[in-house]
């Protein structure tokens, strides 16, 4: 089941369309203009005999899903109501709420909540996504298993925000004057959400205890004029975000994340560091198509949430993602 | 406690020895150079009141660990009865015997007999390293783990072997006539053991049917004069290895796994590349130290081999790997 048909939501339906021994037994969203439309329309185009409802308690009861995709929010406070709702009706549940994906630091009381309601309930329950959930925590945490020694850690995103949906480029703050940008930080409105939860869980998996996390978030400002199909951005304006998030352990960053989105980027890539021994330098040359790998990461977790031991679960308690290509049916653990 | 303690089990003990929450109880090696040696003088030049043994049998009833690794070989059939010996001391156990890291292929009957005996007696077996187990493998799997169609898994692994041990220099045939490498090829002598193993958990991993893997080995031959530390290789003769592995679905080459591993090597790296969407190419600039990286691995999955269920494991079964800091067991699970 779909809970939650925006942009990312409608691009896991897209997918999961694509996949064998899946079959999609409803879809929620509130927005008016979706409700009652025929779920495969507006994500792909075409019918599927699905259609979209508001009214999510009942579509629980009826349909009995065993797992559901969840997509409807950042944050968790604002999500929680309906995680409990869904663990509620006995469903495991993968959500791309960013805050999610590693809960127990800024939302400790929530987390145990949830992990709780979870065992009673049966079933497993996971944040993830391509960042966070893949490229700056996930990674770099298994980067690190080759490693006898690690004394920093550090993540470079940069993209080419060119390629990007509209909404995407607005969320960056392209083609704002550095007054706009400003207000628009202070409001809370462009800004990464999950590295603090990126930075927690690359913390644990090492048994780093940090003092603290600091973030900052800046504006990368166009040397020249530069363009994407949607935005036109004037030199000294914002062409995007330059983000950064230390994890901060007896006075010294540790841990270093670093998030670059902005139109006309000449080399887009991820780059993980490990100072340790050995070294290890990994980049993704290009980068990784946030869209794609968003929906990518979700569904190919389908198998392992349904195999996982009840509880809240994240990437690093869950084996290697990975991609799987026929039945499903093969991938899940007979009991 | 440690058992096979050759150059892979001494740097194995080395990691170990500075790992908190870790005691080792008790050694086992067959030479008798170095039976009744400190395990301590051995791997690391200083005493640690450890005295190896060739009884494994007696020594397992004795000390009775809790975890055992083990390095005495690569081939599954040789090792096969330490592996019992060990399961039946009620011991988990890593491995770094090569066939042991996806054993199903090549020895289905070995592996249902491993896993019916582990599951009987409520331990955990796993065969690791750098290689198989990670590099060529493991991290290629986890790339795919954002990509929503895999066309085609490329692994290189392109090694500068002048930095490496003699062991490994004489292993690859560096300084070797083309007639020698031949004869040496054909004796089964030069050859990375455990593509097959790669090759098939890859498989495994994405639900892919492979008709066939196919292997090819050849000399990387020396175009000008090449020295190391311990060999002088002429212009025309083999500066090492160029071996290559196929995983053949419908007739196509799916999975291809190359290692170059040769004196003179210009620009080691490992390089993974997923032709599919979003295509992936992952690069570790200057490639992962093999000796450091291999003990990491073991050592680091200690908690992960303990936490798991009974049974036979794979790497692509168990939660992420990472490196893990202060002691080991704040990352066991309780009961």
């Amino acid at each position: 089941m779909h809970y939650g048909i925006g942009p990312i939501g409608a691009g896991l339906v897209k997918y999961v369309l694509q996949k064998e021994g899946i079959k999609i037994v409803g879809a929620v969203d509130v927005d008016k203009n979706k409700v009652g439309k025929d779920l495969g329309e507006l994500a792909v185009g075409k019918s599927i005999g699905v259609k979209i409802t508001d009214d999510a308690k009942g579509l629980l009861r009826r349909a009995k899903p065993d797992i559901v995709l969840h997509s409807t929010g950042s944050y968790l406070r604002e999500v929680k109501p309906q995680l409990f709702q869904i663990m509620d009706a006995g469903a495991d549940l993968i959500s791309t709420c960013e805050e999610l994906s590693y809960p127990f630091l800024k939302h400790p009381d929530i987390a145990k909540e949830l992990d709780r309601r979870a065992r009673k309930k049966g079933v497993t329950i996971l944040g993830t996504g391509v960042n966070p959930g893949f490229v700056m925590d996930t990674l770099a945490i298994t980067a690190t298993g080759v490693c006898q020694d690690v004394k920093k850690v550090s993540s470079f995103r940069i993209q080419d925000a060119s390629v990007r949906r509209l909404p995407f480029q607005k969320k960056i703050g392209a083609g704002l004057t550095l007054d706009e940008f400003k207000r628009k930080v202070a409001e809370g409105t462009i800004r990464h959400v999950g590295f603090a939860e990126s930075i927690a869980m690359i913390a644990s998996a090492l048994g780093w205890k940090l003092d603290q996390i600091e973030e900052s978030v800046e504006p990368k400002i166009a040397e020249k004029p530069v363009a994407s199909e949607h935005i036109n951005v004037e030199a000294g304006q914002a062409a995007g975000v330059d983000q950064n998030a230390w994890g901060i352990m007896n006075g010294e960053k540790v841990i270093t994340l670093n998030l670059q989105a902005y139109l006309g980027c000449p080399e887009p890539k991820e780059l993980t560091i490990i100072d340790g021994n050995p070294p290890i330098e990994l980049a993704i040359k290009g980068g990784v198509h946030g869209d794609i790998a968003t929906s990518a990461v979700v569904v190919n977790c389908i198998p392992r949430v349904i195999n996982a031991q009840p509880g809240l679960s994240t990437m690093k308690d869950l084996p290697v993602p990975s991609a799987w290509f026929g039945d499903s049916s093969q991938f899940i653990k007979k009991r």
